[in-house]
């Protein structure tokens, strides 16, 4: 008998007021969610809370322990709304100290612009027992402490440390995706739908409609870990929407 | 003595594969957070899940019990991995039953379009005890029942349920906020935004730096409930970030 491989899982927590008062539209999802698929890890689940101590504490502590992974963006800036560090360390239950390293890196960041204060020594400070995760953005390096990862808000800077991290962590089987578009209401072929995903197990299919131009369309998105699995599941799929008379799309519409 | 005024939260779950596998850029946590400021509800906290019963029914239970409401967005439309209204009605422990009235408005909507089919009949059903939240863009109605709010996943429609629940729900005061911009790495004026806010009770300023033109920047939001806390916190920053030899934009850059 083989065994079933191991799914590896991941959370994210996004942290901060500004997404939660509407102010700030959420990127890193989509962009973390992306990344972890690539090194063969599903995002499982996705919180969002504001800056306060306890909601983080409460947070980190259930998403860490049932996922492999937890990471975090926001809230490891220079300026008092900036808590994560302390939250982490208060959820893992050790003290913060400052990392030499990370005081080194932004001694060098500040030498031309400014030197080092008290807000900016406050991006060195790290629960105890943790690693950096390079920034090549802007001075303040992530922080890695068990299974959490503490990164960046602003997109772009988190970007770099997820590009930091490509291939360092374990992961299982990425998750293959084939769109099919066809202009049809979802509704029409629920039943086929439901079908096409029972029959090819280990495949899953999610229905997107949308209108566009006047006209109902979806587009349908079959996953799968197994490329033969995708492969006829994709295929079972796009001669059943022919089957009823409709030009079905490769790729989506 | 006065007594504070309640603050009513709410959170909202955001369900479907689509946005866990990052194909899909969510859209609706930034437009109900917007939508239940103007209502003078604070959305406390977001959690997105995917297309799982078993998660589905965890979260809706320990947001509703914790939010003055529950506001959920996908997974109920025609299809297979639709099934929000049965996950809602598991956790509240109710049956599903058929909406006769949301019947009726598919029987409508359907009747030019190629009538009503079993996946189209999935959208009459409801957790026992619903309402229904009226849909003006598409046929299928949304769904009330107790103090969660079923909402559809693509934003023009939940956009569209919300206009409709416009000053049905009870409130408290409106969150009010202010924003100044400034040519200055948040770094350098951590004290002085950590001391502004300490000094305006009720005031809370967020920090958000950013780099454009090669520059760096940050906006500062003060928000308050009480107008003239918040017009006092604001100018006391604006003076504090001028009296740094820097020009500052109220309204942000």
């Amino acid at each position: 008998m083989s065994e079933t491989p191991k799914v590896w899982t991941a959370a994210l927590l996004v942290i901060g007021d500004e997404i939660l008062s509407g102010r700030t539209q959420d990127k890193n999802v989509a962009q973390v969610a992306t990344w972890l698929n690539v090194q063969g890890i599903r995002l499982a689940e996705v919180r969002v809370v504001g800056d306060e101590e306890a909601a983080i504490v409460e947070a980190v502590n259930a998403l860490r322990a049932r996922n492999d992974y937890l990471f975090t963006t926001g809230g490891i800036g220079p300026t008092h709304d900036d808590i994560t560090v302390d939250a982490v360390a208060a959820a893992l239950g050790v003290g913060v100290v400052i990392h030499p390293e990370a005081r080194a890196i932004l001694e060098r960041y500040y030498a031309t612009r400014g030197g080092l204060n008290e807000g900016r020594l406050r991006m060195a400070r790290v629960p105890h027992g943790a690693d950096l995760i390079p920034n090549r953005m802007s001075g303040a390096p992530g922080i890695r402490v068990d299974n959490v990862f503490l990164m960046a808000g602003v997109p772009s800077i988190t970007a770099g440390m997820l590009d930091a991290l490509t291939g360092t962590l374990e992961g299982g089987l990425p998750v293959l995706s084939e769109t099919i578009g066809c202009w049809v209401p979802e509704s029409e072929i629920a039943d086929l739908l439901r079908q096409t995903e029972k029959a090819h197990e280990g495949s899953a299919i999610g229905s997107y409609p949308f209108f566009r131009e006047g006209r109902t369309g979806a587009n349908f998105v079959i996953r799968a870990t197994d490329p033969a699995v995708l492969a006829e599941c994709a295929e079972a799929l796009l001669t059943g929407l022919r089957a009823t008379g409709r030009e079905a799309f490769p790729g989506g519409i």
